[in-house]
């Protein structure tokens, strides 16, 4: 396996983002772990985050430095079962200030995910931003806010994201949680790796797709599979847990989209995502 | 040439963005435009609406009617000049819903654009959406906006894409204009087709990369170079001039965010961009 990157303690998401190179420069293997899944299926940010090592791992034979990714898009095609993935990088570009790879993630032969990732090296953490309008969004204090299960009383599946992450919603947008939404799609809370791994720009391309649906203080549906998905790495978060909101616009033709920003705790805003997904509502409930 | 697909009048854009099938299923060529630049450079929508087209075609060959661009990722990896350039597709999925599609925008053997879409059949004009949490922006009426024009006393270089569209934006966003800006990143305005073209899913990829940088309001530097582009379609826009606001959020790093919004005529949501892009603000400057 290709050595850690950003952290010095073996963690779950180091241990189920690890690629092992086969063959050449560009060709990888992973194994989709059953802990990183809403259902039976794998999230979508963990598997960007396994794909961006990947592409990290591309780069580094191509001689290029660049391993934080600062821009990064999936689309989903397939999902993958749980177990063993190939991921296929193809170098674009190496350039001074930014590299760009493309990597699909493949298993029994079938494309599963297809990524375009732009990698490069963020400043250390504690830098100052140049200008940003986004003040720190409000939340809960850390002990105030509930921290979501990964087995919930009548839930039709184990959410076992949940158990890698420690996530805790502002009780202020768990109306679903007791069946009264509020109707307003927007999830706010705070975030971290539940074994204290720290977060990193890996990490926080998982956690831009770790919260549950913002339509679900909207209306009741199923989770909504991501189609598309973009995060975008503005910064390398301070230690400490990471204030995170969602927020959803418009549900038209079937589709939602989702945005995400995430926060450090010196309250810098360190990563913004959004996504477009699937959605079914029930006639009638909106 | 392919024939053009959304429109009965010939018109600038469909020139612009034609593609001719050369080899096979999957490649093609184009020819960007010197009438769709910033300065020498091609703009990056309207690269995008090229490979959006492409994409179309390629599926068109695999037995599949998608055509409208629904989610498009674009990573701009060398700008290409005005000229021939090559479109190379590969189909990743044929779906009922939904189909994916990767293109490789070259030009003399050199990958410029990478992009990966999903496409599918938006809905007729004048459907309701099932829900949006965004209102229609507040624009100065259109005949009391300021067309943006391509050329400017004492600017480096020809806009050439503001006599393609016609692009009014709000007075009260024209601080930068007269050298006073406000010290808010967000623009508002009008666009449409500067013939009179229609708008429709290849136009607003188009228009979802054709306003001047946001944070001309903020801080005075050159346009901004894109580094990644995402579009999402939302419905298919109903006849008239369309309200468009951009908005950057932060600058860090030496890369700006910017988000952009389209309503059509209705007040109905019908596109969402977001960009990442270079920026390089002077010392002291903000």
């Amino acid at each position: 396996m290709v050595a850690t990157q950003g952290s010095d303690v073996a963690s779950e998401f180091d241990a189920a983002t690890a690629v092992a190179r086969v063959r050449g420069a560009s060709m990888f293997t992973g194994e989709v772990d059953a802990g990183w899944t809403v259902g039976d299926k794998p999230n979508g940010g963990y598997l960007l985050a396994m794909i961006a090592r990947a592409c990290g791992e591309a780069l580094a034979s191509a001689g290029s430095s660049h391993r934080d990714p600062v821009a990064a898009t999936a689309h989903y095609l397939h999902a993958p079962d749980v177990g063993p993935v190939e991921l296929v990088c193809e170098v674009l570009r190496v350039g001074r200030g930014a590299s760009q790879v493309r990597c699909v993630l493949r298993q029994g032969g079938r494309g599963c995910v297809d990524a375009t990732l732009t990698l490069g090296t963020l400043a250390p953490a504690g830098s100052a931003p140049t200008w940003t309008a986004r003040d720190v969004v409000d939340v809960a204090p850390f002990d105030r806010c509930v921290r979501i299960p990964a087995v919930r009383e009548g839930a039709p599946f184990v959410v076992s994201i949940m158990d890698r992450s420690d996530l805790r919603l502002d009780p202020a947008v768990l109306g679903f949680a007791r069946g009264e939404p509020s109707g307003e799609a927007n999830l706010r809370g705070w975030i971290a790796f539940a074994d204290g791994r720290p977060a990193d720009p890996l990490g926080l391309l998982f956690f831009c797709d770790a919260l549950p649906p913002a339509t679900f203080e909207l209306v009741r549906t199923g989770w909504v599979p991501t189609l598309s998905l973009t995060v975008y790495v503005r910064a390398r978060p301070a230690p400490g847990p990471l204030r995170i909101t969602q927020s959803a616009h418009a549900i038209d033709d079937g589709r939602v989209d989702e945005t995400c920003e995430v926060w450090d705790s010196t309250g810098r805003l360190v990563a913004q995502a959004t996504q477009l997904a699937a959605i079914r509502v029930p006639d009638g409930a909106l």
